[in-house]
């Protein structure tokens, strides 16, 4: 059978070599820098002819260095005449630009779909998609991971007495519904409407929250307004305690400030995009994805199926 | 006949209003600005519906963003119905990696042909290609135009009286001889050699340059570090005086300050990417491509031959 390796881009690597290491493999040798004019110039270090690549990294910030180091590395790799090319993306950047929204907008994600195919990709590893949707941008096989099973079992260790699982938006009800098949709880949605134009967004709740330990989960925090907004309208319903969760903690911008100042208890996250020293908060739990994705790995490269990983 | 509209994106926005105003329309009104995690955002703000639409954008640094907001702003216009979408690239990124120079190399100048095609471009017009060997990397048509002419006839007009054009390589000396041609000159080789491995370099003149003006062309000037151990060791082997020009005045890391230190009189320029205030320096003059870009969308626009602007 051909040999599996494992390379690291630069958004990732702790988690890339805690898969290596999951898997048993040595993180492959290659260097990612720039040249002094900000081009990127990448050195891969050793032989790879004929061998399934693996290459981890999130398109996450700088999305759009990440995105083209990506890339170049995709070309370099495909050059040297690797057998497979298979992109590890834990954080699928542009995911949020899925559709045409307004007039003229582009669909970035279909376009990022597009060039990863152009560059020569084989086959790509995902988790949690903003929108299922984006698998159908691509004409390669797609494995989609997801990180409600482990969020799941961080929260059931904690032997909550009465818990309810809260979705922040209408979007996201599939998600928590999974969450609360896992820890045997009720659910909640967020119903946010704006009562006329120009008036500011009320939080009205979809179902009973009161003397509950509430769990919001989400699939992207980013500037963190409606979870915290979402947290607080819990508190002030009646909730006696607020957690949160998300697979994807982007957390740009007042994210950090905004949920040390929340009633947020503990938010807890996964590393698909790693948290660094700007987004430190005492609040913020994070769980590594490195068993799933290495799990999937090896099941991929044996020819087996990973829908077990999803029980 | 279809409708010309002029974008602008964000690597040239002055070179893209003066071409603007010399074809006689308004730039078309777009916004190009980040969310809060870094994803570009792109709003364009009029109906390009059947237009022929060029876009204005040089891949100089930051030149993964600048790559980017091109291939999402050819999406945006694909999807709104654009006629042709023509990119004016003045400055090519990524042209010197146009070939493996080294195992397990990418050539990532090819890539970026193929991501524009993949994002829906019909036709590229650059200038001064590092290797024209580039425009085979695309299956479109290309207008490829040249700075020569432009910084000729700046030194033209400055009447000396004994002047040699100087190569500062062996790649260069066709762009030397064309410079040469137009001022009535002899042209000068810079004959870099390297005795021994592990010995530093020599610089050999082949020409004869003793009591001469020289005046060294090349095409990118990056960190200045050839060009400015060629115009002293001209003055070392007796040149008058030295005068640099170049297309593409990339100028990064420690150019300014080695430009400056240098035995250069005076560096003339294009603004195909422009110099900004951390590239200022009293010795650089910088010419505009803004008269030769814009009579060369006319001519494409109304679909006459373009050979004209090299004579
Ligand atoms: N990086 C981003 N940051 C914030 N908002 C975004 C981003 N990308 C897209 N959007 C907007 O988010 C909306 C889609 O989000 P959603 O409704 O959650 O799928 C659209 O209105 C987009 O314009
Ligand atoms: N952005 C860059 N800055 C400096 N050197 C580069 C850059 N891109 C490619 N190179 C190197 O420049 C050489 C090619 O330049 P040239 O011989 O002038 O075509 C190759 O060895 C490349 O590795």
């Amino acid at each position: 059978d051909s040999k599996l390796k494992v390379f690291s881009l630069n958004s990732n690597p702790e988690l890339a070599k805690e898969i290596a290491e999951n898997i048993g493999v040595e993180l492959g040798k290659c260097t990612v820098t720039s040249f002094s004019d900000g081009e990127i110039q990448i050195n891969i270090e050793e032989s790879i002819r004929g061998c399934d690549v693996y290459i981890v990294q999130s398109t996450s910030e700088p999305v759009n260095e990440h995105i083209m180091e990506l890339l170049i590395m995709i070309d370099a790799l495909k050059r040297a005449s690797a057998r497979t090319i298979n992109i590890v993306m834990p954080y699928y950047g542009y995911a949020r630009q899925d559709r045409k929204a307004r007039a003229r907008e582009p669909i970035t994600a279909k376009l990022v779909a597009d060039l990863l195919e152009t560059a020569g990709a084989s086959r790509v590893l995902m988790l949690d998609l903003h929108a299922p949707q984006i698998q159908g941008f691509f004409n390669l096989p797609i494995d989609h991971l997801v990180g409600v099973p482990i969020l799941s079992d961080y929260f059931e260790k904690k032997n909550f007495e009465d818990v309810v699982i809260v979705s922040p938006d209408h979007g996201g009800v599939t998600r928590a519904r999974k969450m609360a098949d896992r820890l045997k709880a009720p659910i909640a949605i967020i119903d946010k409407r704006r009562p006329r134009p120009n008036v500011s967004e009320v939080m009205n709740i979809v179902g009973n929250i009161e003397g509950k330990t509430a769990i919001i989960i989400d699939d992207i925090i980013d500037t963190a307004g409606t979870i915290t907004l979402a947290a607080n309208a819990l508190v002030e319903n009646g909730a006696t305690e607020v957690y949160a969760c998300c697979t994807h903690p982007v957390l740009s911008g007042p994210a950090i400030e905004r949920i040390d100042r929340s009633k947020i208890k503990e938010l807890v996250v996964t590393n698909t995009i790693p948290l660094g020293e700007d987004k430190a908060s005492d609040k913020i739990t994070e769980l590594s994805v490195a068993g799933l994705i290495s799990e999937a790995i090896i099941r991929v490269h044996e020819r087996q199926s990973i829908s077990i990983l999803f029980d």
